[in-house]
């Protein structure tokens, strides 16, 4: 009896050429059937963010350690509806994948990430979804160190499931020897100094969206930020419910107003 | 003595010009300053996303109903950001506004709207913040009864506060006359036939994205899908921490991995 192997879709925020594509396809080719999906450039911070508008545009690019490859021209969500409805219809598969993405996206970081965007609309269509970024900001890092903890999880996502609504967010901190892994809960900050104004050439001002980020919880060693700092690759379950069930019942009284 | 009135910054995802704002606008003059600044056109569904790339522009427009506005060439978040960064710099607005959004931003919605992404935005930012929506989804729709509403629900949050982390996803239903409020939560649902292919004159095929929300818990009476079928007006607490803390427990395992 032929033992079907499963189904991952790839798709991510920094472009279906991206190094973190190519590291996933490598880590992964031999357990999964593997296809890739993913925007044909770059689009950080695109968060869930969908094309409402624009007509999108499939293209099949060239195999990447033998998975099948198309780029989207739409935003990573975009990526993955397209994917599901027609690259892979009649074959749901059996986990998505955001990253490996160039750039932490812990903390508030995980509103505004795409790569966060691509596990989330997953995990909306009841798929196991995982996102995967790495610290390293450098878009020809080499990440093959990442290995042995990639395969790691997704074995045991694939074996184990995840609970409805929840997909996993997972950061790696850039070290020469991983600590292990803390399931932790998503920490608390802030971006500030995010606007830089310049004045064009012919006078008008423009802006550049930067940042510094503020730890807004210093003491905490609970949370992603600390297990990044500390070593760990930090793994946060992530819901889709974001009903704040305690403020529901401060305001019961709303519902005579 | 002086009494300083309030001031409330407005955005939205439908643009400075939309008639959500307007009517916003005419609302809250007499209770606050405004302050609006919302997208130079409509963007829909754009979620969280901000613009890390590109770079933006400001650009004053006419008064309207006494408020000072600005649009801006980026996001609804990149509108919040630019506006809190340069057109309030000394004086931080007492509430945040995205709206009222042409259109039902409540269930699963709420992870792809643009109006949303304005108050997570001012949430995270650790101002109290508001997302109204109506469920008519008509540009030109005549949204002046909901007035009295509004201003209840704005005067409640100025005077009250929001708790830390947590902002309103408020939607109202299309109805001759509402049932009341009913603080509740997220429902949960699917996008069905996302989407549509059709052929280009050339030959090329290409895609727009559409699609039928799907009820996924039909026989819930707790949360918004069923407030808003019911004639209520649904305000649904949202929180910015989306760690799956029950989750965390069950996967405790993998800490030793």
């Amino acid at each position: 009896m032929e033992i079907k192997k499963p189904l991952i879709l790839i798709s991510n925020d920094d472009g279906y050429h991206s190094g973190g594509i190519r590291y996933l396809c490598e880590f992964l080719s031999d357990m999964a059937d593997l296809l890739v999906c993913a925007p044909e450039s770059a689009r950080s911070g695109y968060a869930c963010a969908f094309s409402a508008v624009p007509p999108l545009y499939l293209k099949r690019r060239k195999d990447i350690a033998g998975a099948v490859v198309w780029s989207c021209s739409g935003t990573p969500v975009d990526c993955v509806k397209l994917a599901l409805d027609q690259l892979t219809p009649d074959r749901t598969p059996d986990l998505i994948i955001g990253g490996i993405n160039h750039g932490d996206n812990s903390t508030v970081n995980t509103h505004y990430s795409g790569t966060m965007g691509v596990a989330m609309e997953g995990c909306l269509k009841y798929i196991p979804s995982i996102a995967f970024s790495s610290c390293d900001y450098n878009p020809d890092a080499n990440l093959s160190y990442l290995r042995d903890y990639v395969r790691l999880i997704v074995r045991r996502v694939l074996d184990e499931g995840m609970p409805k609504g929840i997909c996993l967010n997972v950061n790696f901190p850039k070290v020469e020897r991983f600590a292990g892994i803390r399931v932790c809960r998503m920490g608390y900050g802030s971006w500030i100094h995010e606007v830089v104004k310049e004045r064009h050439p012919r006078g008008s001002e423009y802006y550049w969206m930067v940042g510094q980020y503020r730890d807004d919880e210093p003491g905490a060693t609970d949370n992603d930020r600390w297990a990044l700092a500390h070593g760990y690759i930090a793994v946060t379950p992530t819901q889709m419910d974001v009903t704040s069930y305690e403020t529901i019942e401060k305001m019961k009284d709303w519902n005579q107003l």
